[in-house]
This record gives C-alpha cells, structure tokens and sequence, in this order.
C-alpha cells in the first residue's frame, strides 16, 4: 500500500551487511532478528514542515532526515534502550519531492549507520501537501531492563547529560541522541527514572517527577547551560538559566539515581571523553511539583516551562 | 517529541491485559516481549487526506482509522505473518482534531482487538494541514518462515483468497485483510511466493512475477469476481473483469504453490466457512509478464493494470 520499493532498498542498500539479514527484497515488509533473550522497544515520531521544521536555507532535508530519525532515538535513549532498527514514511510535496526524498534518506541512513540500525522498509509518498516524515524506531532491552519514567524515589539524585537552552541557534536539527551514554549506563548502574528533554528541562523533568509521584528541587547554580543560551540571552533579554529550564529540544537525558549511584556514575563516566559530561542538577523529594534553589537560599517554587504540544498536552 | 500521552494511554486502555505487559505508562516508546523463537516483521503505511481518502458522508474518521491499521495489517498478512502490535503516528487538523483523533483511535483499536494485537505507543500532532496516519504494524513469522514475493516457480499454481474488483463502492475502505487465511496457511502449506492486492490484480501479480523472474497465465474464466465489479461495469461500461483485474484495494492474497499443494490447500480451506474462498485463478510459467486465457483458447498478453502511486514506481 503506497510503498516505494526503490526507497526501500536504497535505504537497506545504505545498511552493514550484517544488518541486512533477511530483509527480503522488494516487500512492503521486512524481517528482523530480535536479539535473543530481549525485548523489543518500540516508538514512533512524526515531523511536519511548518509545525517541526521550516525548509530553507538553514534548514535542509537532509537535516530534516537527520532529525527525524534523532527524536526516535532520543526515545530510545531514554528507556536505556539499543537501537536496533527504523521504519520511515514519508509524504513528500509533489513538486520536487523525489530530490527532497533522496536528501531525507541520506540524513536517515547517515545517522542510522552511526548507530548500526537496520533501516528496514518504508512507505514513500506524494500529495500536494507539505513534507512529513514518520519514523518508527526499534530497540531492544533486557527483560525488566528498560528505564521509565515514574520510578524516581524520594532522596534520589538527578543527573543531566550534556547542557541545556538556546537549542533553536541550531541543535534543535543537529540532533544528538544521547545512545551511547544510554549504552554507556544501562545494565551498569541502577536506574531509578529516566526522560528526554524534548519540551524543556523544566518541563519535561516535571513530568518525571508527576509520574514517579515526587516534587524535585533543582539546584539552579548547577544546571549546565550551553553556550547557545547564553548567546540567545543576550539577544533578547532573558536569562540564560530561564533558556536552559525552559527552551526545549536538547535531547539530553535526566537520570534518577540513588545518591551513591549517581556519585559512582559522574565518576565512572568522566573518564571517556567520548560521551557527553554528566552533571547532578538537583535531588528529588517529597511533594509534587519542582523547587528551585540557588546561592545555598532556600528553595522556591518554579514554574514547569517550556513547550506544551498537541491539543491534549 | 510530540507525544500525545492520552492518547497513547487510551489506545493501550483499549487492549486484552495480556497484551498490555510491559508497556510503561506515560512513555514515549513501549516495551514488547518477542514470542520466543520467531522473527520480528515490521512495516508502515501512511494514508493522507486528499490522497488515499477523502473525509465526508462516505468517509467517517473511523473508518480512516480502521483502513490505516488494515492495510499494514494486509501486508504482515501477505508475508504470513502473525500480528502483534502497531504504533500510531497522526497529524491532526487543528480545527476538530480532537475530536477526530478520538474516532480515528476507536476504529483503529476495534479492529486491533479483534486481531488480538497490542497497541504499544503513539505520537499525535496537530497542525493546519490535512488528516495524515501512520501505522506501523509488528508481526511474528517462524525463523525462515516469511513468504516473499520473489519465490514463485515455474509450475506453480496461483491461488487467491476472496474475490476482485469494485472496490470503490466501499471495500476500499472497509478492508479486511487476511490474516486469519494467512494464519491458517503459513507453515502448514508450502508456499512459494506471496503478495497482497492493493494496487490492482494485474499490477500486483506482474511484480510478483517480475521479482520471481516468471510469467503467469490467468484464467480470466477463474478469476473470482466480485459483485461490485459487476455493479460498477453496469455503471461505467468497463467490463466486470476489467474491474477485478484493474481496480485494487481489494487486499486479497495470491500465493504461488506447487499443484499438489494448491489442491491441497483449496481443499483444506475450503471446510472452513470463516475463512475467504480461495481459487486457483492461473499458473506461473517460463517468461515474463502476464497472459491471460479465456474459453479454453490460446494465451495472449495481458496488460498489468492497476493503480502506480508515487513519482518513483
């Protein structure tokens, strides 16, 4: 039903051969291995031009690919999940939609091969509409294994990947899922609760927080603030703290850990300079809501900040 | 990233208990436990408003629902595949989205449940553009067990589930796909090569045969014709196997099989009234393209009609 068959195997054409394994050629379908005595991830991202992204000069499709495929994986990242492989559907804008489709799957199937995915079949389709791109990313856990997001206890620590704010300057399309310290983490410490920041850091942390049934006080003089929000705030006007709690699409992770896990996992992580830096931002406690703290005072209310989506949210 | 929690809670609310293990709330992905043993199937379909469907009197959103799990599931079907799961990725106009994703939701998690499937995640958007749904289907097939569209044999029989043609008049979106005759004939049957029918009889059975390296001869007298093909030749003019052959979305299967097993599979089947007729509609023979033989005369070449989407097929 509506598949692009070349699409298809340009794509698995892309992959290491052996990720390749009985995808059979020419189906609207694929076949995948599940790696034994796993269980299988799975999560669906959908990006529309104008609402997600707006093609133009600093924004090109292959960009777009790019990110599409990121947002799953951040998904992913963030359940302490493997990346395994991805589906993709795409309608594309009748007028020049095949060279924007050959541009998509290129920032696909770069980013895929990055992480040793199978790209493992796709539907590819024209309209007179705008570009929208649906990618369904698989991933694969131990049983009992993977991290949620409502397992945060009281007098845990919170630990940040990376820096947050300003991500609109240009992160919010280079994209980078934080799987290898996901990789990195799960299996060898014990995870209590885990996001992606994909709405904010204040945002998305209160969701964790309402899940797991706690309040968390975040120490504001510890929150690692990119460069790009402080750039952002003296553009207009606002803090760079403000843009690091509430600008959204960093793809970082927040990790819930027991104290002297989180200690252990700051130290243990520092040594490779492959991943991202890690950083204890604050600690959960009782209540409901988050609690910001600053220069030893006491800790205050803060309002979740960032961006709500979707008529329901 | 874009993840609509209520509605993924409400899809997985929708579900048999046993099928709800492991899926943690309130994420953004979900946690499937593989059955031990068999392969993983993946495959997506994207359905665009103004493309594949047209809202209105005739066109309820539940029914949009209901075809955009149906066709994935007709693809897990055409590889004898065993349903398990799907995610859900839709676009939602801002004006009555809410509303619409509701009834888009009942008719996807209605047909789910009767095909005892997890509905394991979702991301739902809302913007100014038209209604667009992704589903991605999971299904299960034994190690080696996939059917492929590029197995047919010379010698082969070819044998389809229900009947052909018309299907504009209502089946297109009311599609039934065949996984209950999938399921009664994968590993019990041997089957050669498979395919389902979206795009047309003619078209579908010439890439079968294209990806085999074969030719088949249809038996225009055999080919099962259904009544609304013969309402609408009275309608248009156009002859009722013109329709059957031509039409598409009627989502039937054709599998190639040796004789003996063909009769034998008819046979079987045949004793169980909840299931599709099936009929040998025509053999696979040296060559390539199809032919067509009527009235016990010679074969001739049979254009493949049908319906090519995309700017790439």
């Amino acid at each position: 039903m509506g598949s692009e068959r070349q699409f298809v195997a340009d794509l698995v054409a892309g992959l290491p051969s052996d990720r390749r394994l009985e995808v059979p050629a020419g189906d609207d379908a694929a076949v995948l291995r599940p790696p034994a005595g796993r269980r299988t991830v799975v999560t669906v991202d959908m990006l529309m031009e104008g609402v997600d992204f707006l093609l133009g000069p600093e924004c090109a499709p292959r960009e777009v690919g790019h990110k599409a495929l990121a947002v799953s994986l951040s998904d992913l990242a963030a359940m302490g999940s493997r990346p395994e492989a991805a589906v993709v559907a795409v309608a594309l804008p009748r007028n020049g939609g095949e060279a924007l489709g050959s541009a998509l799957q290129v920032g696909i199937a770069a980013l895929a091969a990055e992480h040793g995915m199978a790209l493992a079949g796709g539907d590819t389709n024209s309209w007179d509409g705008p570009l929208v791109v649906s990618v369904t990313a698989i991933g694969s856990v131990p049983p009992g294994g993977a991290w949620r997001r409502d397992g945060a206890l009281v007098g845990d620590l919170l630990v940040a990947t990376g820096r947050f704010g300003g991500s609109i300057l240009g992160r919010h399309l280079a994209v980078t899922p934080r799987c290898r310290e996901a990789a990195a983490i799960a299996g060898a410490f014990e995870v209590h609760a885990a996001i992606d920041i994909s709405d904010g850091l204040s945002l998305d942390l209160s969701r964790m927080m309402a899940a797991s049934g706690t309040a968390a006080i975040i120490d504001l003089d510890a929150v690692p603030i990119h460069p790009d929000a402080e750039r952002l705030a003296k553009q207009d006007g606002h803090s760079a703290i403000d843009h690091a709690l509430g600008d959204g699409e960093d793809f970082e992770l927040v990790l819930a850990l027991s104290p002297a896990e989180a200690q252990r996992l700051v130290a243990a992580l520092a040594a490779d300079p492959a991943l991202a830096p890690l950083t204890i931002i604050g600690e959960v406690v009782a209540g409901d809501g988050l609690l910001g703290r600053s220069g030893g005072g006491l800790a205050t209310p803060l309002g979740a900040r960032g961006y709500e989506h979707g008529f329901l949210s």
